[in-house]
């Protein structure tokens, strides 16, 4: 009894796109308003309070070498299967601020408020999306680093070189802070993109006057939030639990990069992974655990907001996202 | 290398939680926030700008009937498969505000103003989160209703009962008008819920002194916007294309209700299909197109901000979403 048939849906698309590319005799009193939502969420492990604050997220046209074990095509059939464009990788960028009511905690920081005006906007909004949250960044306790990549440590400082959160602590990872500061590993390691995170980090950290406190793995390092180590993308990597009563979140870092290629292909080594068998196996172990518990995740590069549950799927993994809650 | 184990983790995971139930020495100095981000999203449909405005969702414990051709022990796996818990449905309402350049119009309307105490706040959102977008609900020129359940014409009337869009012109499916406006029709419908939906619809088109226009399915009912007849949940039920350039957008009002359960299993019928066979054939069609073009759908029930992809996953189809955006 239904009129619906492909042709008369295509058909009708058809004649609608014909039409909208037509003058409009008559236009609308409000003109488009072009501009997003402020990128911020919320919600409760226990009395936990997380807020996903996003720093955006950028495209990039990427190298045949982008993937180091796998070609091009085949990094665009996961793209196509994906429904992203070919030759193109997107990386949101995503860190997080956790209240466990005894300190308020800012976890990775983002490209920093300076990526904003080279990314023309698309990164370097963290700062005004804390705001729009609410979150004074003055209020912020400590901001716990993951690992010494730009993404996740240039947001420490301000585009003036100061502190971005003046009164907080700043947690690194102990295992990253030895590796990345000693100068015999930084005059061995590889020129150009490697060399570029050792000269980076000294620019973050030095600014800062080298005042940090070390944090090791697999210790309770605020109320409810425990440090896992799970290194392979770098030496000192660090993930977090976050437990309150019986809700439990890992928060990944970059256990995976974005979940749509890594997640869905676990095997597959980015170039920006420094030793690739060992993520590898690191984030085969945690997707395991995760898939096996239902564990939700936050992942720092996953879409906003960033929260899932995964999967085994096929030789890999599928990321669920949960369900956007318009209350808390 | 790496010192990652099960039992690691998940000893962490429980010393953290048995640590977070502990009194705190120190409170932070920020309280816990409590408030979520206005939900709204916008993206754009080659020159179409669409701004998804949330009505909320809301969290039911559902009867023995709820899907009449599945039990609830059915119903409940479905539920565990997609991390929902069992015997509560959890019911999102999402319409949308499309700026054609020619015409601002909203697709369906929410539950309502006056539905916002009832629920606590769950449901009731739209006028908020449509203010928080920056739209003033007088600047609206059209609205489009795709059915006559209440969730989509009660945010129609403010809660004293004046139209809640003073400068709009009211579009309703022709179908859909003949059919639940025949009081003979309502005469000869099942008592309870049935009789309900014909009672609503007339306390509502009543206070609007009946004042609509009614559109034909397989017109183009604004520059870009084409109506497509999809019967079965309603006799009259509407879905609509957004298309410009080469951008399309399937807007499907309620083909499917919730896709954690109705995309993944076509074949079932939920009790607001007032004809479940029909449904399902109208369901089937729609999901094989969108899967083969590889069409994007904007899906009232989704989780908002309810834009994604399908395709086929086994005997039903997998719903995925389209990343946010944190631009536009």
């Amino acid at each position: 009894m239904t009129e619906l048939t492909r042709r008369a849906l295509l058909g009708a698309a058809a004649a609608a796109s014909a039409a909208a590319v037509m003058p409009n005799a008559t236009q609308a009193a409000a003109p488009p308003a072009g501009s997003q939502a402020a990128g911020w969420y919320r919600y409760k492990v226990g009395t936990i309070e997380v807020t996903v604050v996003t720093d955006g997220a950028n495209t990039f046209k990427f190298t045949d070498t982008h993937v180091l074990n796998k070609t091009r095509a085949e990094l665009n059939a996961a793209l196509e299967a994906a429904y992203y464009p070919k030759d193109l990788m997107t990386t949101p960028y995503n860190p997080i601020v956790v209240n466990t009511g005894g300190k308020l905690i800012v976890f990775d920081t983002g490209t920093s408020e300076a990526a904003f005006a080279n990314s023309k906007g698309r990164t370097g909004q963290f700062q005004t999306n804390l705001k729009a949250a609410g979150i004074d960044r003055n209020a912020i306790d400590m901001v716990v680093i993951s690992h010494f990549h730009g993404d996740h440590i240039n947001g420490l400082l301000t585009p003036d070189n100061k502190p971005a959160f003046a009164n907080a602590e700043i947690l690194v990872p102990s295992v990253e802070w030895k590796y990345f500061m000693d100068d015999g590993e930084m005059s061995r390691a590889p020129k150009g993109r490697m060399e570029t995170v050792f000269k980076n980090l000294r620019r973050v950290f030095d600014a800062l006057g080298r005042k940090v406190t070390q944090y090791d793995a697999g210790k309770e390092i605020a109320p409810g939030v425990t440090s896992v180590a799970t290194p392979g993308h770098t030496p000192g990597h660090q993930s977090f639990v976050l437990a309150s009563g019986n809700s439990k979140v890992f928060v990944q870092g970059d256990v995976t990069h974005v979940p749509w290629v890594f997640v869905r292909n676990p095997g597959w080594h980015g170039f920006y992974d420094q030793d690739g068998p060992m993520a590898e196996t690191t984030r085969r172990k945690v997707y395991d655990m995760l898939a096996a518990e239902r564990m939700q995740i936050q992942g720092f590069h996953y879409p906003f907001p960033s929260l899932g549950h995964v999967e085994k799927s096929g030789s890999g993994y599928r990321e669920i996202p949960v369900p956007w809650n318009p209350t808390i």
